[in-house]
């Protein structure tokens, strides 16, 4: 689940900084193509200032279904943006979204109202002050979400670097989540790189 | 609840910072006149160094109840304050104010301890040092205070944008909670703007 | 000179804070109002995503000429801007703007080419990163230009708090350039808060 | 009780800040005196690199008693300062000390295993980074001891201001505790000072 | 248990700081010796960008089993590494690693799932963001992890400075874990420093 | 010269922070009256929201004239003022005041075009913003003032420690411009201290 | 020119932060592009620690010479780059590269001594420390060196946005430069976000 | 010459952090050993709390000489010190020490005055905030002296990486100035780290 990961509201971010909120959003859009995870995505009054979604979501998952919410804060209030979860048959969900606060904490108390075990993925969520997060942070964990982040996510789907999805997981860590990585990789792989 | 939000106190807060403190404790204000909440309003020592209450929540509030506590610490052992909340005949606070370890953490706890249930509005209260922001959210959680914060907290009130008020919101938000809001209004307002 | 303080840069900004920008860009504004001074402003792209003027520079001087540069980055090269900068007479030219690298820094070199005694106001501009602003800092010195920050032009515009404009001055150095000082009004102009 | 607040400890506080936590500890030690309280001092190695105790402590509290423990780093490991605390004959402890995550946190720990209900003043001590403040903290919290901060600490003692104590208590806040506060309090006492 | 403390790995830390997080290592390793306590090490694809075991580690502990692991991203799913932890012999585990989200938090939830008791060292484990320390704290803390840090383990396998082991301790205080403390030793060791 | 060293001024210093500020200028009195330096203290609008002179420096110099201001922004253009400081007799000036960028930049510009050699003591001095402080160093090093900071001031007033001055020094530095120092103090001087 | 900007040395690099000046390298190579600027790269020690060349930049500018200095710290003491810089026929230069304080100070001195004007680009090179940073400004400067800055260096070979090359140099701004600009693009392109 | 690089004044530095300070003046050690440079040490009243020397400095040159100067604050006042370095035989003169503004200005101005070209080297001296480092670096520059940094120093010294001293001053880049450098050596160097 994406909510409202919409340019306008991501220029408004002071927690995280907002390159490093972007790059995992991207990340976990990649991790969800690498393991066939089905997304859902959601946006707020895309017309407005909060802006369309964030094209590089659009690029990334273009078959994911959008709904675009006429109103609603609380995306699961939203009857076919709740059915579309319902379609996807899982029992698991991993939420990100702007605004940490309410966006994310709203939808993750409500998927756990619903009987859904939900992660909430702070390092791809972003909100206006640091505040903000904690009081979320807290106000999840109490209803019963699970905290987590993007890379933590993706290896806990992935499990061991051998099985499908190694490569792709290894590439998009380095190109996304955790830029360092990159400039580690000719180390390994480019022959006059090697003495 | 409005506790202590007075001049003086307002030059010692450093966590958070001190604009970010009165934006929202302004937005505070006009969510409640949104909302028509009553609102009940405290200082205490006001001819003192604390100063006399933000004259910004006077302008917003004319006609809320002030009750100037001549030494109690928490509002809630000044008889005169404890019944002006009971008359707003609500069971549900929400506790803003100065300082979060004192003013904020103690009148909460008390509310707690009388049956209500009551939300700690982090990001409209302020205190000394970032540890004191932390052992008082502590605190207040353990005594089983919501955390929260400005944003959330009208969020929560408005549940759907559509709703009267929806307006309103979205003006405080671009005025005063957020103010990255406030630049992206003419994109989808201002006729030139659009190509 | 109020150069590109536009909604869309001033998105951008990272140096200094935004909302420090911001409070800067409208004192002088009002600065430029109580001292009778003419102003010259400009934007640059405004139907693209520079976006348009900030609405509060408009507001407070509704009849400043606005040239809207086609595509010139230096202000100067555009002979409208630069013919409305002849007329008003002066030789002492005050210019603030967003880029503090490109369009602050661009027009002030030429101001000195043309003759102008130039100052840059460094805390009402602001640019992407504090090492563009201190590589364009001493370009602008060693071409000449004075640097300078908001409460320090008023207060040489000023000269005696006696004098007219002094009561102006103050306030709107409490509303805008210096937040802190309004708290402190109310301790000598409330009766009841001196003892 | 004030553990290992000792000159040499002091010089590797990284957090929070040397200065704040010095200021702090000096006000609980007043605070200590204004509502005589007794107080039990420890110090640890203290003819070594840890130093002496702080001469401030000193200076405030003369007749407290001060068990310079040979070795034990838990100080209820020393049956000596065990024997002091239990002498005192209360049943709540205020503990600060020099480190949050040794000596302030070891001790809390055993202060609740031998019944008493323990109170740990975050802001009045200090360790060597934020990550180990945070361990300490939780790790207390967990074995049910009570984060606090000094301002706290005080207010709730104090209870009202128009108690004893209240004036003394305004002073050390101002001179101590909350340094903005002292630049205040000419604006309602000093008789030019009020228009 | 030492987790994934690799030369590349390293290089992308950024909660804490690096240099923190590698003094930390070291002493720790240093820890392990003072008390004689079994080490188990394990890598993760250290021919790959991750790079080798910190040279370090392997100067420090050159007979502690290192169990390479060929994709098993939590290392008790590694059988090789799960026996080596067994065949310590302890039911008390004390973790670091790198990244404190993965590596660090998959082992130390299993290791309590496995009937161990765990601690997760939190400044000598390293992440690539705040956030992402702050979930792996809640998870691990919510599985029945116990938080610690570097010194205060050391500070609680030691007792009592008397003990065997208080002289190894303190030095490498001295000169890894609290870097401020090698300074202050000449103060009372140096016979011309003291007067 | 110190030049509107004020309570309420204070509060509104963010460069430096408040409490260092504080410290170096008390450190200045003292500096003062260990070598004797005549001092000429202004202050400006001090019954307004400036407030009076801090407290600190009255009980310091009790006996330096005190120039109340009552308009003038630069403080030579007061008459008694800049007859005070010629009647010093001296021809170099030692400057600091808040703010750095209006009180202390126009009065040591206006000293050196008077021609007094001018030292700006950044370090005890304040302003609004770092941008602010960027500025007017730049405007007074180009206008031929020297800038300063308090500890080396009075090093080169002191020249050798062992002239008369350098006891009163040393202990001015530990109590106050270096805070770091007052902690060592007991290793030389305390006998248990001393192995 | 474009000096030892390679992978193993951007790890190192704490001064700006390696993500900002990862995006202005990629921005400067694009730049160069784009107003088909002759570039010359060089890289010093690529087999060793140091790395290879950034792959961006080999992706970008596949035909540009790269020198491999086998030891000549001064890229202009290597005669195949000197030459190759000569080839080129211009006599304004514009230099990047890591370190700042190295390789870069020393090629754009050399460069100033052989004749050229050249332009230190500050953040798109990076060093070790901030003091480092400003030491090697300093000197440059000192030495003849133009400090500037990414965009400020595009803005100038732009001059004016309707010429070729404003749309790409827009577009390069947006992707990489400015990264705040990207998310306003939509407003005005994208047809249901205008109302 | 190193200035005053005592244990005491050390644990008051504010300018760099104290870390990296030390790093670089032991990197400064060897990089004078490396280019057998001659060395002069200096020290301030070394039996109080300003300390000894720094015993890694004794232990890198334990045959330099080192002038105990019993109260001279310019170490150019002292004339054992003055005709230790004219005994060097040398007219550049590489200067470091603690405090920059006190220890290393005065010093270096001395140095200039005294015909001899003085670097000083920002980031292996340290004091005590930020506006005093400022302060200093103009002071200094005005007067004549070059600001540098310890890499820069280095790589001047060492010109060509194939020269002598080439293998270690990578060593010690490595080991101590840059300290990111030390992982990556595994990279090129330990045969399973190259695939």
């Amino acid at each position: 689940m994406l909510v409202d990961h919409q340019v306008g509201l991501l220029l408004g971010v002071q927690d995280p900084e907002q390159e490093l909120l972007r790059r995992n959003v991207v990340a976990l859009t990649k991790i969800a193509k690498t393991y066939g995870l089905p997304v859902v995505i959601t946006t707020s009054a895309d017309s407005g200032p909060n802006g369309i979604l964030l094209p590089e979501i659009s690029a990334e998952l273009p078959d994911a279904p959008v709904i675009r919410r006429p109103g609603e804060i609380d995306a699961f209030d939203n009857a076919e943006f709740a059915a579309a979860v319902r379609a996807t048959g899982g029992d698991q969900l991993i939420i990100a979204g702007i605004s940490t606060d309410v966006c994310v904490s709203f939808a993750a108390q409500s998927a756990v109202a619903s009987g859904y075990q939900a992660h909430a993925v702070l390092d791809a969520s972003g909100t206006w002050n640091q505040l903000a997060t904690f009081a979320a942070a807290r106000r999840m964990e109490n209803a019963g979400v699970t905290l987590n982040n993007t890379v933590a996510v993706a290896a806990e789907l992935q499990g061991d670097w051998r099985k499908d999805g190694g490569q792709e997981l290894a590439g998009l860590f380095a190109s996304h989540a955790i830029p360092f990585y990159e400039p580690l990789i000719p180390y390994v792989t480019v022959p006059n790189q090697c003495a």
